[in-house]
């Protein structure tokens, strides 16, 4: 009886490989919707994921932590593996809205160089948080505080709205929410959002310049192959 | 085996008879609460539709679609039908947070004076809208983009919240939601609307006062009736 | 089969004992969170009642009213009630959406010196509360006004969110979201809230420093007795 | 400044046109999901209908109720409209989980013939309902009882999860929830349908000799086409 | 800074005063949408509490636990202090859906008579608690096991669904979910129910005559006075 | 500008590595809470997973299924690779209600052997399946049927609930919910789960016989520790 490798451990994992600084900073200003269409519809993290600030745009290397519900130990033993570009990403082993990241590790964060804070639980002091200019996607706001005594671990896979989320990873984060491109396509990635981005702004000007979608993405024929007949 | 007359059908109806504009912006600044108070506590789309934005009051005709679930092909097929002054109003046949509307569908219907986005499912490209100044009630923000591959239809009827808007109707949204005015009965909202706005100053200046509601509205009596004891 | 005291009643209690003001001024610039925690992560009314404005922070002593979904006779017979320095506190007797305050009950409520609304159910006319900078916290926004039928009461014992708040309580709100202090602790809750601020800021300064959260807190033992190993 | 015909009026319609019993009881045992198919995809109410009975199919001509939320008096009202062949249909104005139908209620119904009763609200003694072999399809069970206070009416058209419902058309209801079919549709509805229970049946066959899915409804170059691979 | 009374303390209260068990016994047969009915339209525990098995009534004197989230510690504590007839009460201080009671405490409970459990989290061995015949009203079924780490109390007051309920209350039971009446209510509340059921019965045989409610309950005016129009 | 291997490529991947049948039938009878708790706490699908029968409880190989929301091409596809011993598991790439499964396709899987189905998204003809005694974990029941429009892959890694499943790992499945057990951990799983039957087998018989939890788990010290005080 053997356990699996693995079974039963928790871990804090102090290396992690982690995506290129400047293809992460390439994402950063595209925009979630953007990467997410120029990955092949991947990486989004959901709908019930959302930012406590506004108009604020970021990309940054996942480190992960995976806590159990309303206990943030772990959080606190990832700060010290976290490093300038990061992104810190918690997930949770069961539902709960607990707010178990506030302003002081916010400071913590801030001090080595982590640009924001993606957490599938509750977050608190909000109004301190945008004022530092540290910017968060969370599940909730709650005024409900941490325990501290339960194990989970640092840097190892975790999954958010159904996506598998590695250490390492690049994530990107504005007011659509939060996409996840895998370390290794973080190249390809950025290529091909580049691209997408150069082709929307093509298309952009010809449909202000007031030519039909319809027209210029061919779906007239479409439209006609579906049935959809136009009546006056 | 005669199917009933529109059945299986998948409509673009091209020609809709509109409110008259000059009604329609004379309901814009009136505010969707006292609207809906004026024609009789109806058209609330109900309390799960959001503004994307803050402060922002509009008023225009209905542009109605109906789509598929993830799917923005009839979308596309809308665009055309818009013109200036038109709201559209976007329902789904199945509940789905799928982010079907971006900015290029906002540039499409800018440059055709369309006033904003009512969508029963997700929208995306959320900063660009705001920096657009294109107005949005939708009930989902999301990354995930759509498929063109189902058919619906244009400016046919359509429910949202409960409440059937017909292709033409008036649409007024603000901070509290969407509520919508039958076409025929524009004038009537809007003369009744003026009406309640001009009482409901004069009881603001009253209350403002320091005049009570409970005398004001005679409630004494009403509340003695229903039994309620003042007590010490 | 003589009925148990005060069943069947409805009442409006006219005169309650307050949290004193000059503590209750104390409170209100703390912070829910650090109140919260202050006190013994008590008095949280969860994570549903959300503000409609951004960066307010306020504190009162709680009018209460009881209401039945929908109606809102009650809070009208509350207005009489209030003075200098109170919260209304709005709970109903089951779950409804329906917006039963505006701005004309704000209007009131400001004449008498309220600073705000916590409501378990639907407001309406967020722009103009905004405008007017009186600060609610609520389930819901919505267009759909009241009736005028049904008894409740008002400054009897309701509960949100799992809380008993006993009228005269001290209220404390901001962004994320609501504590009440039972009347009677409301010295002890601000002595340990400006203790706790303290401390706070030291910890504060230290983090800031670079220190690490899990020495700082002493968890590395912790850490290790829950068997988290560190790993490369 | 004449208000819309119907603005607010409400009103008991006695005399409705009703679907024929016969085609009604010809679509009672079919089942709601080949109705739901065989009128094109249309007539669910949604999936937040649920019964509170197990594997009883029905079907019957509604007699509809629109209603404030908490509030009964109408079904009362509608009771003395109702006959034998009947489902009562009961939508709100807004959401609301009271439970404003219980076995006294369809006592009188019983007498009346009617058959069952969907409503978009709350139901409670359903042991009781049970045993009376009383079926109801309802959003919530709920203890908390109803006022008789606020207007609505009866045998108007009234909406439940999207779809328009008028007096006199055919609901089908099983374990799969509700679906409404249009009183002039109900012939060639249940043509439909018993046309597609054959082909059903037929498939069946098939399938259960252990023909594949994919090669009887020639799926296979639709997978090719959608440009789906097959490994080993 | 004198803590107040009971602040941080998390304590077992060995002995509570209990309702008498033959009015206990009265009540359990009467149905909990007949109770809270009698008793005023209160102590209803809401409609998301849900049973795990159909057509059980049951009624027993609360024993009452307050859990961390996903912590049963107190739940085992609490074992100790039961009897027969009661019912254990499990609140949690934040929405949680974890599995923390299952078939070994289920059996301990037997052991000592307790009827049933009510709980606002999750429970899981379902099929073996119902095979026990150990009745279970819960807010989730779910696998997920508890942790034994932090302090609550066992026999304080504690809040479901905004009810208050003390240690030795009357917990009634059924297919319509919970309610709640205070202990030194219970002979009333016993009365009253007696009382009420005679009136439905009574009731009840005259609309089974066909009697129509309106006419029953005197609707007719008030319709009338609501401005109820009746049209054919 | 090379894309990642597996890019945008949909598959249907035919043969897989299965759990040895042997294994999974000794899973089969045990119950999921107690294979979750053998395993480590891990696997389960969630609490909004639920089964449209009772009392069934089984286990299988998962045949993995990928679709786009109310799409099941992919599920027709699916059923050629299913064999003997296998559980069908449906994800969707986002939140949907559809009822994209049916009794023709439990039909075709019937005729290989396949033992139930997991779908996180809806099923219909829910009396038929019961009927047929194909079990089936669904998070909705839902009439609206499928497109076959969108590609979508089989026998690729999902996630459902935030667990990973991988094709031919072992699915469990009972009243309490779906745990899922890697296909290299099988005979662990095996393993840990019968020794964890027999404790528990053995616990049973000591509470049965009156023995406390708290005495027996050893839990009094625990309680001491964390400052739980026992009083009367």
């Amino acid at each position: 009886m053997t356990a699996p490798s693995g079974f039963g451990r928790h871990v804090v994992v102090r290396t992690i490989e982690r995506a290129r600084l400047e293809l992460v900073d390439g994402l950063a200003p595209i925009g979630t919707a953007s990467v997410h269409e120029a990955i092949g519809k991947r990486g989004y993290l959901g709908a019930e994921l959302r930012p406590i600030q506004q108009d604020v745009r970021i990309a940054g290397t996942a480190v992960t932590v995976l806590v159990h519900p309303s206990d943030n130990i772990m959080i606190h033993a990832a700060v010290e593996v976290c490093r300038e570009g990061d992104v810190l990403v918690v997930a949770t082993t069961s539902p709960s809205s607990h707010g178990i990241f506030g302003d002081l590790l916010a400071t913590s964060l801030t001090t080595r160089g982590v640009r924001g804070l993606v957490i599938d639980t509750g977050v608190r002091d909000t109004m301190d948080l945008r004022q530092m200019g540290f910017p968060v996607w969370s599940r909730w706001v709650s005024c409900q505080g941490p325990i501290k005594a339960v194990a989970g671990s640092v840097n190892v896979p975790v999954t958010i709205g159904g996506v598998v989320i590695e250490p390492g990873d690049v994530v990107t984060a504005d007011d659509d929410g939060v996409v996840v491109v895998p370390r290794d396509e973080a190249q390809w990635a950025l290529d091909r959002s580049v691209a997408r981005l150069d082709t929307e702004a093509a298309t952009r000007e010809r449909l202000a310049a007031g030519e039909l979608g319809v027209d210029f993405y061919g779906l007239r024929q479409q439209l006609a192959d579906l049935g959809v007949e136009y009546v006056d």
